[in-house]
């Protein structure tokens, strides 16, 4: 049994970008050894989420977007805001809600994801971020 | 220490049809002999969730839907079906919010679910569609 | 390779009471003696969630509420209720979409949370509840 401890450092320019790291998780499972097991992926911080989704430009650049802003409007009001002075009330509500960590199975030696299906960060911040994704894997 | 891999292939209606696999799932862990460890199940696609919820006909049939249609409607604008001249634009939101994977304790044996508590893929595809869910298992 | 099962017992007040139980699952992490590897907290029940927040309270007594209001509002109208004449249809349609669980990795000894980003428990019944967190920890 074999037990990994990695780090994915991730640039980010805030306002719901997402970003695809299916590539690096990948290679870190790749480089693990580990036929069959369990990766598991959490964003340090609170205003970022974890999940997948299929990386194309509509939904990527304006459909998830537009959903979340009807639950939690960047300009909308929020007693977060009016304690801290922020502007990111909208950004921790997001974030809390889609979910800041992702279990995944390892199956002969890779995350077995459909074709379509990319893991994702999604920075909900209001500015740009450098990301640290933390990610164990466990398995044989 | 033991490590398993098992798939449950489920057929869905789509359209938020919801699927209880608790009794696949418990099966899986049952036979495995892990008695004290964790499992990890993920629907590979980009159009269904997984989640739990207890599993009765108004929450299944209409309940969970209706609030999903709130936030990312069948009949919506997408720039998903723009490109791609699809119409399950709403169907990769709502996947992606509500997220693809389950990370669930094993306890005695088993996953120690409520007694209204049920294990539920969520297949939002505009279609009826064959799904896969990995599960992983691993423990003592 | 160790695997521990443990309990987090709270009691809460419903109606979106959000919980920070950081310190007891820290704690729980700490005694395992487990420095690298994973830990999988799963509430019991289907009318509550876990997630991350910065636990502050304009976000923990307004801001999460008031959108999960717009998705599933408290004076809703759910089959659930018509069903089993009961009031919670929007608790368990809040609790399916935010998730009942979280994977969350190990790093030397402690989950690697961010400065403002505690585990926190969101009751969404309509009545105070006693509830159990089922985790379980696995790694060296």
């Amino acid at each position: 049994m074999e037990v990994r401890r990695e780090l994915i450092e991730l640039e980010t320019e805030g306002d719901t970008d997402i970003v695809d790291f299916t590539a690096a998780l990948q290679a870190l499972v790749a480089e693990s050894g580990i036929r069959v097991g369990q990766a598991t992926a959490m964003v340090v911080g609170s205003t970022a989420a974890l999940s997948t989704l299929e990386y194309e430009p509509g939904l990527v650049g304006h459909d998830v977007a537009a959903a979340l802003e009807k639950l939690a409007p960047a300009a909308g009001r929020y007693a977060h805001e009016e304690t801290w002075h922020d502007d990111n009330g909208h950004s921790h509500v997001r974030a809390c809600l889609v979910g800041p960590s992702l279990a995944l199975p390892i199956v002969d030696g890779t995350v077995p994801l459909g074709t379509w299906q990319q893991v994702v960060l999604l920075d909900f911040d209001t500015r740009p971020r450098q990301r640290t994704i933390v990610v164990t894997l466990v398995g044989d």
